[in-house]
């Protein structure tokens, strides 16, 4: 594929040399027929010297064997042309003799089933599914069309999957919600008798654990994108096309907006109700209610901008510590006399 | 069933029309023939407004066409009842063919063994357990009766769980203990030839690990509730009744006490001891013993009280600066004149 | 085994009676004819008291019926003679029945298959490896010599693993690293077409999560120690010998270096480049680069020291909030004058 065809896929504007292009790589990596793309400022230096044949940008490099596709948004045109050097891998349709597949399941036959998959009773498994090794699909759990759930993942029975899902390795979707109440000598445990929805396009990080509802559902919005061991309590709902990054937990019964981010390692509290187009910095620890559009960090979590200047005085306490002594004593003095 | 019988099994009044009931579900969408239950105060304007056939509830509520049962903790009545309604899952005994057990295993015949599961030598399973899909068992392994161990459970070799657990999918009991030693090139493995031991009554959340001790024994004590994600280091000990709330880590060698409760993100240092009975906040990072009774948060933990009052002031630090460069300037005015 | 022999195999001197040893031990639960040892001095009390026939130590102890190895690195050598008393366990090589193997795969034939593990198309497993039940191996996976992969491990298409490696239950390897761009309308997906590579002697704790690079390599090097739970982003380097502890997060494209500690629940941002030798503290939130040899904690991380002294007036904050308010008193009453 040419310079000038990866430009025209993209509606952009190209500058140098229409060379051949038969891959995709890093700055570091590439070589003269390699496609790489410079998104983050920070890697400039790096796109000066790459020997990369093209690159996508968004700004003119001087760098002179290096053909310049120039786009707003270089790293949403690199997502779109990814799978034009590296196809998809496809899956042959069926259902492997080595699955266990209930008589009363029903499987699109456009599916494939991998081996040592179990698939319980009246589970539905939508067409073009792909169900990797040692998943467990409950009891009338649904997978809608299209979604590909990779190895070692466990669906709890009633639960449902949207489309187009990518559910990661090790996800567990539906294990009972933490709810116990004391009787006066042990904990007693409160049934978890909801489930889990997952609405579609979403695509779940690796070792999730989104547990059931006491008795509704837990519900996870459209084009939802949630990094590797996040985890999410019962009765929660997250909005549509909100992201939830690494080692997240949110609590309970929570309510996440749409178009929410999530930074890693952020916590919400039980009952919390986090408001659309909100933005969590890593490690948030949401104790109170957001409101929609905030920019919030640090814990308790508070303003973004509040808490920089928070930080800067914080890191600074020995200081104020001194500047404090040190008043106490000019004002003793003073006193004195 | 009829109100008035669920207020009986309960040792309860209850006020409105005796209708009969035939569901459990929430404030929100409860309908005619449901039963729901108020225990969060949060929630009272929904109870108010709630469609339910009746509510448990511990004041009375100004709502006409709902039944009230009234009781002093709601919760746990609720917890109560749900089995009335939704009765739990019964599962037939035997060993799925498409199981691999080990000659040399033992099972109860009252136990039911899924497909795919794996059961080591001499690994013994009491009465009435069920072994989900994908379970390994390993050698030596001791799981007592009427437990319930969900798809995806790994058990190391000579582990013991006890009886009515609940284990769910994808923990990992008795991986080895984080133990290397700098030998002048390279980390030394220090072996881990303990085991793990769950005492009865014990609920573990999903994707939780707890490693194996260096020599003797991890112990979670009889009727610990642990929430998912929870990382439990070698020789640690927790006592009965403990709660340990999701993303909670607890580092080696640290002893937990009992009818504790460590929430959400805690972090517990190595050989500390966490007294009985003493409550952590969310994301406490506990560095040092903590006594008996005692309430903590924040990092390093401190009593919660103080660290309620820190954080006010915290979250001021930027305020507190200007009054001290505002003093600053009036003490030089002073000191010049 | 005697004292003598267990002194000479260590090349360290004993004192006391040369007693026969039969197995290792805790100080509290060893008998006299166990070996037990004092590492960390908070348990020299417990060494005075213990009934183990002979113990590792630093010092020289008053115990009169405990023989005394003495060696400057106790836990070292500790770690050298327990496999003296608890043997590894060897396997059986051979492929189980009940594994699937695809026939393009190539097992070496000393390496030992359990039942349901699955090995894709031209994946490698190499000599003397062991794969436990419910490992998925992917398409065109290296497994290089003498590594074994405990139950329920997934390592996705593509990806390699060292020799002499430990992978604990539940890791997933080479899952889609978390790349997505907002076209609008919806998150499109950045395809993740690189790889994880997995130097030799890596140990891997249970239930990590190591993602796929979005175009060359995500690697963690030789002799690297990660604890259970923790999460690495794509692309990210983590040099040799680099110990992470348990709940730790690496984001993408961060570069750790060797030698380094990064303690319990840290998190290392995007990007982030960690030096050397430098030791994170728990909980350390790394959001700028770390120099080499650097001792950091807290968040946003500061050099340890700096750490201690804020930690150190920030739980003192409502008292230093009150001399303030004294002294802007006292200010007033002055000015007034």
């Amino acid at each position: 594929m040419h310079v000038s065809e990866i430009a025209a896929f993209l509606s952009a504007n190209f500058i140098g040399e229409d060379r051949e292009i038969r891959g995709v790589s890093t700055l570091d990596d590439a070589g003269p027929s390699d496609l790489s793309f410079l998104a983050n400022p920070h890697y400039t230096e790096k796109a000066l010297h790459t020997r990369a044949g093209a690159i996508i940008t968004k700004g003119r490099l001087s760098c002179d064997n290096t053909s310049q596709i120039i786009t707003d948004n270089p790293y949403l045109a690199f997502a779109r042309v990814v799978r034009l050097f590296v196809p998809e891998k496809e899956f042959k349709p069926g259902v492997s003799d080595a699955a266990f597949i209930h008589p009363d399941a029903v499987i699109d036959e456009s599916a494939t089933i991998f081996p040592f998959v179990y698939v319980g009773k009246n589970a539905r498994i939508g067409d073009k599914c792909v169900i990797f090794p040692h998943c467990y699909i409950g009891e009338d759990v649904v997978v809608s069309s299209e979604t590909v759930i990779y190895p070692g993942v466990v669906v709890y029975d009633g639960c449902e999957i949207g489309k187009r899902c990518i559910i990661h390795s090790g996800v567990i979707i539906g294990s009972d919600g933490f709810g116990f109440s004391w009787d006066g000598k042990r904990h007693l445990k409160v049934p978890q008798v909801g489930k889990v929805v997952i609405e579609n396009d979403v695509e779940i990080g690796s070792n999730c654990t989104i547990d059931r509802a006491a008795l509704a559902e837990t519900r996870i919005g459209t084009d939802v994108k949630m990094d590797n061991l996040v985890q999410i309590g019962h009765n929660v709902v997250v909005g549509e096309h909100t992201i939830i990054v690494s080692q997240t937990g949110i609590a309970g019964s929570a309510k996440i907006g749409k178009n929410v981010i999530l930074a890693g390692q952020c916590g919400v509290g039980g009952h919390i109700k986090v408001g659309d187009h909100s933005i969590a910095g890593a490690r948030a620890g949401i104790a109170k209610d957001v409101k929609p559009g905030m920019v919030i960090s640090g814990y308790p979590a508070m303003e973004h901008k509040r808490w920089l200047r928070v930080q800067n005085v914080y890191k600074n306490l020995p200081e104020i510590l001194k500047r404090l002594n040190d008043l106490e004593k000019r004002m003793d003095k003073i006193d004195k006399h």
